[in-house]
């Protein structure tokens, strides 16, 4: 039975600590003194470890069912989502206006890691829900705020994101599903939705999905798309539910993980549904949630790894079998447990030092979009834009991978589905794909971020690094070694990319293009790198502070030193192959592959 | 439904271009003439698409089931199995004397891999006999052998391989299995194995396991292993079929893949058993036929990442999404496919430029082995000796990414298991666990086969590559450039690698273990980029030779440019890491992970 324990600790450390939020000025953030964000915390630890986490392995292995019409999620979920609910957990950021806490996105980043690892699946129902809430927030008009967004915050009704069609994913200009105004002013829609996550499922009185649509002889492509809310249930005047809309489940997918997650095809047959926004802005509302929605799916990657890792641990210190090389250490037993041998070690620290620089990654991210929000700052929004594709595709491939790091430490118990280490890779794989796949999150940063605003957002970020690097040297020599000098090559391998891409790619697009993918994992790195540097710091302040021998922080700094000599240097492997250019990458005619 | 056709013109061109087997003093090479090996290979391809691979997600979907003790293999997989059986496919290498082909293990492999390609789960079966069949061969009585292997050699009877127990995988030496003597000179078997691949099945009458056990007061650990036929069904005199041993399935395990194949934990109650060689050899046994063994693992890698590219690169041709940056290429369309995109291709040529190269690699890999056994070659021995662990560790690693970048070609779609692209995943995954996990494959690289015979082997290897690159430069300046410099490059830091560790290693072990699992990286792209360079410069002399347009040449140069510029930079990364040493990974203490 696999474990998970919530890294409370290792959550405040990097808030206090590392961001520092009580030092910030974003508003709300004053008010998150140490005792009220320990009672958050812990109550959302206890939720994770006691009620969500159960049920991790019963989705898997149940999954979703679909009879007669009707999608049923697995045993237990419902209750488990209704504890959710009554907690107030589903509206941690929403506005108070429409119930919700109105806590800063930060927190609500720091509760879905754990909600994450605990459940991912689960997890997925109130996490589209959000990205729904935030649709209709952002770009709603008042009524249509009135009428739904109090039921999403508590969720009530859940909602849902329909873009994909089978023909078009990522090329969302050639969508076919069709929306036909009518004299009331409400809308006809007509088409089918594929990958629709939480579609259909029985955990919701009703379902409020968004769907793109195009309607007839507006402009071509993406320019042509609207947004649509289209209720599962017709809401009446009065709130209470209406008639049943003519949107109906073609089939639920049989995937490779997230079983617990119901992915419909959605048929749209007439179906009513109300615009949101203006016409043909569909693809502007679905953006500014993009941002959101992306560190999400990041936080998957890491909430995976650090499932995964917490199962290795404890299995590595458990399982015996041979000796340490350099003497037994485990006289009484046959056999060391495996966390003796060097190699074992080494593919902990790998995860060890990925979930933790990851996390203080994405808080920082969650605070950025906070001070881009409460405090309207463009400087802030840029930052973010920048680093959203970078958090996404970064930490869902390392993520990943880092599953697969885990399940081997279990040797061939890692590949027998009811030691849990193989559900966790499979549900880690999606994280990859869905939000615009990590291929799609490198065109966006190399293609759109890195020239946005005159290449401002990228050049505020090398000031970032460069700063940080100037203002931080010569205060300790050990520090200056580990940290800084790794560091600073990093920044320049991240600068030189930038400076190849500006070179070479003005004139030939694919240039740039053809090293994208190595970019975003440069700039991934590049990103842990600033982290552990901050960790370590922190954690030397809290060293300098304490009189007690403090492993906690002694261990930060050790595993940021494995993290500058053993992670770090990845990203002169990426600049090399993006200097190699497009030559060879295009060289091919698609029938000589 | 996903597609797969058998690589035959590139086997064929690894064979006669790039081994250049006609030439070979091997015995039994000589015969191998054009046409003799297109008829096999032909003929092997043939069952490969039409009878294997239609059966590959079937026995995904089913799987095995185990009902009232008898285990069932997937519909169809029967009536394949008979097809292989009946073909003579299964003793390709076998003796001639027990029914075999005789033909050398160079073609078995050429031909595994096609096999393991279109099933990889239906593959086992039969791969295990073979190995059941080696290891009696290798050191079985003459008696055994005219008992035992006639049946193994056409498969009427398979084989297996009982190693581990549920508290000893890697650490055999903590073996609980008991042999304990009868008057009779046979062995009572007690004790449970798990992990028995086509431990029991419906597709053979008698099921021949082979069994390490402990005889009572032998030695302790390892020392005290002896190897016994342990036959499901007993074998009477005359050859026909006797009572039943007591040998049961447990049960079988649900995994994350191969489905199609029954592990079985199986249970031994003073089972009969035969003595195979002597007393408490029982590991010298196995060690014998490892390398063989691993080396079929390493084919798994390649044979998953081949059918995985193969579905990634159909799909990338007809995908339809998105337009070519530089100009469309597709006006009749609304959008290109999707290989027009630099990212899609950059993923492309890395699965392309993997499975060619690995091809290369381990077909050389089975020559060796060939010459080691056909030549009684020592030095071939020590060469294989020291490849095998690189072979099996480093092709299924990249192997199984390789089938996760095809996977994410298809976006959403990769997700979905009728699309097929998981289950290449899923079952890609098992083989980067056993036969060694891959963390002792560098474990035994470097602690064992590194220093083996004073290095010696090390040191063999080393001048391979070092004359290989004086012998080969300064004919073209073009090939210079792109091959040799980064091959002497990448060179360089192998043999910087080797001398850091026995520089640091001598005095403590760790700080050479540290670096393994990166080392057992180094020396694989350091192979790949040796078996390119000869790919690149026999498609040269083809060309010259040709006075057509050849693509199939040009477009091997092309990929082998993409695997020195794109892939063997790994091999600084890889040294990077061994140098920062131990000290990061070996110094928290197990509860301060």
């Amino acid at each position: 039975m696999p474990i998970y324990s919530a890294p409370v600790k290792d959550i405040k450390f990097i808030l206090q600590n590392v961001l520092k939020i009580h030092d910030s000025d974003i508003p709300g953030y004053g008010e998150l003194d140490n005792e009220y964000l320990n009672a958050i915390l812990e109550e959302a630890s206890k939720i994770s470890s006691e009620v969500l986490a159960p049920l991790n392995a019963i989705g898997d292995k149940h999954g979703c069912s679909f009879e007669n019409g009707i999608v049923y999620t697995p045993p237990g979920f419902k209750e488990a989502f209704d504890q959710l609910k009554d907690g107030g957990w589903t509206g941690i950021d929403c506005d108070i206006k429409f119930g919700g806490q109105g806590l800063p996105y930060l927190i609500s980043i720091a509760v879905g890691e754990m909600f994450a690892s605990a459940n991912m699946a689960l997890g997925m129902y109130h996490g589209l829900t959000h990205g729904a809430y935030s649709a209709i927030y952002s770009h709603g008009s008042e009524e249509q705020k009135e009428k739904y967004l109090p039921n999403l915050v508590n969720c009530t009704w859940t909602g849902t994101m329909n873009l994909t069609e089978p023909h078009c994913g990522t090329d969302l200009g050639m969508m076919r599903t069709k929306a036909s105004r009518k004299p009331d002013g409400t809308f006809q829609i007509s088409g089918q939705k594929i990958f629709i996550s939480a579609g259909d499922h029985d955990l919701a009185e009703n379902i409020i999905h968004l769907v793109l649509a195009k309607i007839p002889n507006g402009p071509d492509g993406v320019k042509g798309i609207s947004l649509f809310i289209v209720p599962k249930f017709l809401v009446n005047e009065d709130g209470s539910l209406g008639e049943r809309n003519q949107v109906s489940v073609g089939k639920i997918e049989q995937k490779m993980g997230i079983h617990g997650n119901a992915t419909c095809v959605m048929n749209y047959d007439e179906a009513t549904g109300y615009l949101v926004g203006e016409e043909h802005k569909g693809m502007r509302a679905m953006f500014t949630m993009m941002n959101e929605a992306r560190l999400g799916v990041g936080l998957q990657g890491l909430s995976q790894a650090e499932l995964a890792y917490q199962n290795a641990l404890a299995y590595a210190k458990d399982r015996l079998q041979g000796r340490d090389i350099t003497g037994v250490q485990n006289p009484d037993e046959l056999a060391d447990p495996i966390i003796v041998h060097p190699d074992v070690r080494r593919n902990l620290m790998d995860q060890k030092c990925f979930s933790e620089g990851s996390r203080a990654l994405i808080l920082w991210g969650a605070s950025i979009i906070d001070k881009a929000n409460r405090n309207t700052d463009s400087e802030a929004e840029g930052l973010i834009g920048l680093l959203t594709p970078v958090i996404k595709g970064f930490l869902t491939d390392k993520g990943f991978d880092m599953t697969i790091q885990a399940q081997q430490i279990y040797g061939g118990h890692g590949y027998i589905e009811e030691w849990g280490m193989s559900q966790f890779a499979r549900d880690a794989r999606i994280a990859m794909i869905y939000e615009g796949a990590n291929g799609i999150q490198a065109l966006d940063l190399v293609g759109r971020k890195l020239p946005q605003n005159q290449g401002r957002n990228m050049i505020a970020f090398l000031t970032i690094l460069k700063t940080y690097l100037s203002e931080n040297q010569n205060k300790s020599d050990e520090f200056d070694k580990i940290f800084l000098e790794p560091m600073k090559s990093a920044t320049d391998d991240l600068e030189g990319a930038v400076l190849y891409f500006m070179d070479k790619g003005i004139k030939n697009p694919n240039e740039a293009l053809a090293g994208s993918y190595d970019f975003m994992h440069l700039f991934g790195y590049v990103c842990l790198g600033l982290m552990w540097c901050k960790i370590a710091q922190a954690s030397h302040a809290a060293i300098n502070l304490s009189s007690d021998h403090d492993d906690f922080h002694q261990s930060k700094i050790s595993t940021g030193q494995y993290f500058m000599e053993r992670q770090l240097p990845f990203t002169r492997l990426h600049l090399a192959r993006i200097r190699a250019g497009s030559s060879a990458v295009m060289k091919l005619s698609a029938s000589n592959f």
